[in-house]
């Protein structure tokens, strides 16, 4: 019942708009979100709160994922390494999901996400657990599928390699407090990710020459 | 005079101690950091204050930055790989250049550096300009010998290796919410780092071969 819920009856997605929105509300503002709090901004009842959401962790990570969404599947025909790098290091914009965002928006959101995992090792897991990992698993099924199709090394790890592209974006937000918006910001991330892509390929030049076959 | 600092007189020495520890008890006990608190704390005057640190956000990313040091050179003849592998995911305890810290403390340290980068963009970039530069240097200037020693691609940018061999390990700690200290994230962690080591060596055989020699 907790973390992934389905749709659910249309009353119980209002009810979740009015609770996220609520979360939201108190995080914008700097106070600590509590059940209380929640009851009070929302004028949902404290019952009806429960009922969705029997760990108040669950509810705060689905108000930081508010906008997200889980990428959709890379066809077997898809550029591939186009793919991977725009999901990566693409536009933020088209990232959130939304095209009404701001980048400034979109920015202010992830700054504010990472503040909280940081304070909170718990809700970090709870995000990872029934958010990130579910994003993830699009690019992983794919670079899955291309290990399989020999377009890779036999011994790849696509979660190993994911950590490595997803973390040249996050190095250039979290540690030089750079925007993925900056064209020199792209073109070294795109040469880190580069790196990793070569890294990726089979041995050998007979392999190489295969996969463009 | 702000941002890098020589050792000054013991006087000095001795102010910035007492300042530094007094703006980490305020980011420890949850309190803004403020020109009037730090006076309070520390008991040194507004005066020494502004004389020592003009910008408080200097003073803050020097206090963000204690415990932390600038890494020896790696010379010439080292394994290079090794010494950047463990600059990366190695002993985080090593790394933070005291043997004192348990991994416990370092760990809510780098929790509670990042929290406050990430809500203030000034001190990210005032602590990105005087101390993570600094401390990326070293690595840096090892990664662009070898490119002129021909054992990695010739076109290969140093800081966009940086970028990703450290993207690996801050998207353990930021978000996996995983520690570098279990053997699972280790193994995960190398992996990625392994990748990019690979897509870093020149193209073909020969270069490979004559590398080795």
């Amino acid at each position: 019942m907790t973390g992934q819920r389905g749709p659910g009856r249309p009353r119980d997605e209002e009810l979740d708009v009015r609770l996220i929105s609520a979360v939201l509300e108190l995080i914008d503002s700097e106070q600590e979100v509590t059940v209380s709090r929640v009851v009070s901004v929302s004028g949902v009842s404290r019952a009806g709160l429960y009922r969705r959401w029997p760990a108040l962790t669950d509810l705060i990570a689905a108000a930081l994922d508010r906008g997200r969404v889980v990428p959709t599947e890379i066809p077997d025909g898809a550029d591939l390494r186009e793919a991977v790098f725009g999901a990566m290091v693409g536009d933020p914009a088209l990232a959130a999901g939304g095209a009404d965002a701001s980048l400034a928006a979109i920015e202010a959101r992830f700054r504010r996400r990472i503040r909280l995992v940081m304070a909170d090792r718990e809700l970090q897991r709870t995000y990872w657990d029934s958010h990130v990992r579910l994003r993830r698993a699009p690019v992983e099924r794919a670079l899955a599928a291309a290990v399989a199709r020999g377009e890779f090394r036999a011994d790849l790890d696509p979660e190993a390699a994911f950590d490595a592209f997803a973390g040249v974006a996050y190095y250039q937000l979290v540690v030089r407090g750079d925007s993925l918006a900056e064209p020199a910001t792209q073109d070294r991330a795109r040469a880190a990710l580069d790196l990793l892509w070569r890294g990726m390929q089979p041995e050998g030049e007979a392999a190489r020459t295969a996969r463009a076959g």
